[in-house]
């Protein structure tokens, strides 16, 4: 398994992020990691993808363990890492790290397809997989 | 100004509605409205109408007061009244009402608008004016 | 493993749940879990045990699979099951099945853990065990 | 009426924030105008308002008109400008403006009231008041 290097993203936690128990509603987690892949692949390319080739991302399975409570004002670190299991799946380690942590809050896998507008399996575009190999270190092989 | 009858709709206040500050966040609210609305015309009339015709309901307006915090596991009463002010406009006065309350927890005035996919003003169908007009009491004119 | 009785929770697809993809955006279907174990508890039950015990439960883990998309102004049955794993953890078995549907469209195990206010660890009460212990179906052994 | 000067604060739209219409879900835009206010204020210091001195912001009115849609992946930038009514209330006039529009998307004007955890009208502190007031323009009076 080839992992890409770890994108960080920061994210501020809103009032509309927490609920009445004083910490993030958990669900909110599962977005925090979408935007970080946003990130990683570019919003402007995932809209030109769906509106030039009507593909797009969905996410088939997230497994996702909560160690910790995240808090209102907290700016977390979303650290991101991905591999190609095949030219129509992605698989995405991602954490949540509070300032100052030592262990990450939250952890997760994310298996994402890429998929039609039918909501069909469609592979990758070739230039969609040039780009996200670029996240790869450079392995020298002899 | 011919008001429509009112709606009631029950909604129950779930962890995702609320904040840490321990009331629902206000822009829940207009997710509230909006449902309660969706119940008065009909969620199967409103995708028919965007998959068949290419119409749709935008929101113009929303003039919102919050008088009062709603809590964890209320169970609201959402009342909806609505008048027509042309064939593209609706105005929409909705309340929310805690239980046992002696006045509304929430106010608000809404005004919606038909439009099609490009987002330009549209005429309401006459299929859905006929719907919505049954919404309003007969009226004996002698 | 001894798993409760099924329990069935409708939950009508609103504009709020969808994204531009056309259909459900999948962190929601945690809220929709969410909301029917709520049910199974009962939110008066979750807000008193909250106020007056200062207990609550939190999500531990939760592995989620998205089979198909839902879409707007599908009624979905969330369908629950749950068994102890401790007197401090519960494991619930969940699925979203569509309308007329011959499989889930979403499946998830979801794991609970019962939390005092300082986010530590703390065993349900007993009459919480008791309430929860009603979901199971009586056992005949011989 | 004296108004303090404009803050600006841009927001990615994910695809959390748009439904399938296509783009952004009305109510999400007075989320945006809460991050843009919070970010006024300081959410180290809203936090340390409620925790030491039970002291918050809630919306008492927000009136928004909604001129224009807002796509994903767009990168709006929030306008913000508030001023003082009393020392219990603020108002803000906060829009959105889209990349490289000639007028804003959405336009409102928020009224904010402070309020103890009992959820009663409360002064803003002296120390709150001094930090809002240097987002005024020094005013040249002779």
């Amino acid at each position: 398994m080839n992992y890409s290097k770890t994108f960080h993203f920061p994210i501020q936690i809103y009032y509309e992020d927490t609920d009445f128990s004083g910490v993030v509603y958990h669900p909110n987690f599962l977005k925090y990691f979408e935007r970080a892949r946003e990130h990683v692949i570019g919003a402007d390319i995932l809209a030109a993808l769906w509106q030039d080739q009507g593909l797009g991302f969905a996410v088939y399975r997230s497994d996702m363990l909560c160690h910790d409570g995240v808090e209102f004002a907290d700016i977390i670190d979303v650290r991101t890492q991905f591999f190609f299991e095949s030219k129509y799946r992605t698989v995405w380690k991602q954490e949540i790290w509070r300032p100052n942590a030592s262990k990450p809050a939250v952890t997760a896998t994310i298996e994402m397809v890429c998929m039609n507008k039918a909501r069909q399996l469609a592979p990758m575009t070739p230039s969609l997989l040039a780009l996200l190999s670029q996240s790869f270190d450079s392995v020298v092989t002899t």
